[in-house]
């Protein structure tokens, strides 16, 4: 039996990815990781509740209150350490983090981006935005992208993508529901159960 | 009964986007246009020997040949008008046709691109070099896309988008071959269709 890979999930809002990694913990199909931190950037986001009621540590580290991006990272650092943290997954996390702190982590920072990269990607892409940008753009599929993350924005390598058509009369908020019940709570789990087994396979095999 | 809409295809190359259009025509998927010209960039194009074969007027017409954009444009129109031509596919042309050109053809010039637009489309994305790009930036998902042609490369509204898997061990050749199996050669009769019933119908309104 490999020891669970120990996961933090940075959010800043709802947490309904949140939500979708813990269902998958709770149903076994996220077995080789265990969410031992959430960390959000604000006191306010419901995903706090989220994990409160599940039993699950949790800390705040908000850029604006830290007043430098080095005090904020140094204050996430401070507490992945304490948690014994191996993998960070993103779920959307609305904070930036700097290039200094991604090279800090190497292939353990994942994140769900939703579209296909490369479109509607990068710099100003985030939340509904990007899935204006798609209906504005009068795509027929968008979808949903798990990448690593390096200090390029969107940029790290794609470990898994879903296609999610989009139908006619689609409002930004009915493609957003749409792509995240059939792209992101499907990709995100599977990907966070194979980077786990991965650190724990490292693990195993280290002296 | 509607008269069929008159289809000029372009080519350049092979034909093998021509050949499922015929292939939708002789299966009558394709019923609301008729293939009533077939012009090719290159007097080379083996695309032009499946058109002798199938009996359907050829032109060539070459950029090269021709001097300049202008008579190479004069040239085209001429045998559009030669043949009563109400609708141009693009399936592989590699000329450019100009602003000026499209213009004439607001609406009326359709082509199919092998990927999902807006990723790995524009200036310089075109055959091989489109799939390659896919594989460089390391896309679990890829796919074709019908649009109608304006003066933007890649930019004219999207009609139809169908997402392609692409596999472990994939090149540049066999992902291009699975892109047209699975998505160019269904997509581009469906487009074909589609418009010349619109073309049909409005033949029969007008006065």
């Amino acid at each position: 039996m490999l020891t669970p890979a120990r996961i933090a999930v940075f959010v800043s809002g709802g947490g309904t990815n949140l939500q979708a990694l813990m269902d998958a913990q709770r149903a076994g199909t996220l077995h080789s990781g265990e969410i031992a931190l959430v960390l959000s950037s604000s006191p306010e986001a419901y995903a706090l509740e989220r994990a409160r009621k599940a039993g699950i540590p949790t800390a705040v580290c908000s850029r604006r209150e830290l007043g430098s991006q080095e005090s904020f990272e140094a204050a996430i650092q401070r507490a992945l350490d304490a948690h014994g943290i191996q993998l960070i997954v993103l779920a959307g996390f609305l904070s930036i983090l700097s290039g200094a702190f991604t090279a800090r982590w190497p292939g353990r920072i994942v994140n769900v981006h939703p579209s296909l990269i490369p479109a509607f990607c990068g710099q100003g892409f985030y939340g509904l935005r990007v899935h204006e940008a798609a209906l504005a753009r009068g795509v027929k599929v968008t979808g949903a992208t798990v990448h690593l993350v390096n200090e390029i924005p969107d940029g790290g390598p794609i470990l898994l993508q879903k296609a999610v058509e989009v139908l006619p009369g689609d409002t930004p908020e009915t493609l957003q529901r749409r792509v995240m019940e059939q792209a992101e709570w499907v990709l995100l789990p599977q990907a966070a159960e194979m980077l786990c087994q991965q650190i724990a396979e490292l693990e195993r095999s280290a002296p």
